[in-house]
């Protein structure tokens, strides 16, 4: 199994309201994980997507992207504080895009990990609309602990 | 039917990811709601409380607030855009609790709806422990736009 495929698989066993979104991996390259889901199950009372299946897509993105770049070091990565902006509604299926910030590097967050146990990264997801403007932005800091 | 049991029927109704969070309506009295779900639904990979539903629960108990203090009155309440924090992991069952925030009333709040046909309000979120601090907190901005 691929990294990624084994990523998705432990999310949804891990974390029942992933399953209940029908989350999915949709790609993962250059530094960016996109995560999808389908509008179905996602839907508010205005027939648009739910605030909160965006705000969980968008985070779980960018926590996936640090859990991805640690890939077999034995760590916890834990979201620390997060802003998000709704920006317009989404009637169709969606995906959430993580990226680092421009404030963020892996070869500092990898010394930070290597040297102190412990290393901060701040992330940057959107939720893009077919136009390519965002519907949503979310921008997260997390932790990630190396396991002792 | 009280209007506590009517929103609580509605949000479930309407919201599918509600129904898998398994959430209900715990208070509403003196200007705070409080919304409630169970921990088993809503685990994360670590087996505490799935961030995303922490920050679901949280939005809608800021959103709900808002509609409940609306009442009969016709209109549409969106979320513009929210800070969270997480500041300790919830390993039990766990409830949301939202007001307004200190630099939000409802006479303004009410008086904008009638003039103007649309309200802003802050409100203030937590997610308390056992001991009485927060878990997370999540302060959010509401606009209410009146159904022409």
């Amino acid at each position: 199994m691929s990294i990624t495929a084994d990523f998705e698989r432990a999310l949804l066993a891990d974390i029942p309201l992933t399953r209940a979104m029908q989350l999915s991996l949709r790609d993962y390259r250059d530094d960016e994980l996109v995560l999808a889901a389908p509008l179905a199950p996602n839907v508010n009372d205005k027939g648009c997507a739910f605030g909160g299946s965006l705000g969980s897509l968008l985070t779980l993105a960018g926590w996936g992207l640090i859990v991805l770049h640690l890939g077999e070091r034995d760590c916890d990565v834990y979201v620390q504080d997060s802003q998000m902006r709704y920006l317009a509604p989404v009637w169709a299926d969606f995906t959430a895009h993580a990226r680092l910030a421009v404030d963020t590097s892996w070869p500092a967050f990898d010394a930070a990990l290597a040297s102190r146990g412990r290393a901060r990264a701040r992330v940057q997801c959107r939720v893009p609309l077919a136009d390519g403007s965002d519907a949503c932005t979310l921008e997260a800091r997390f932790v990630a602990i190396a396991r002792t």
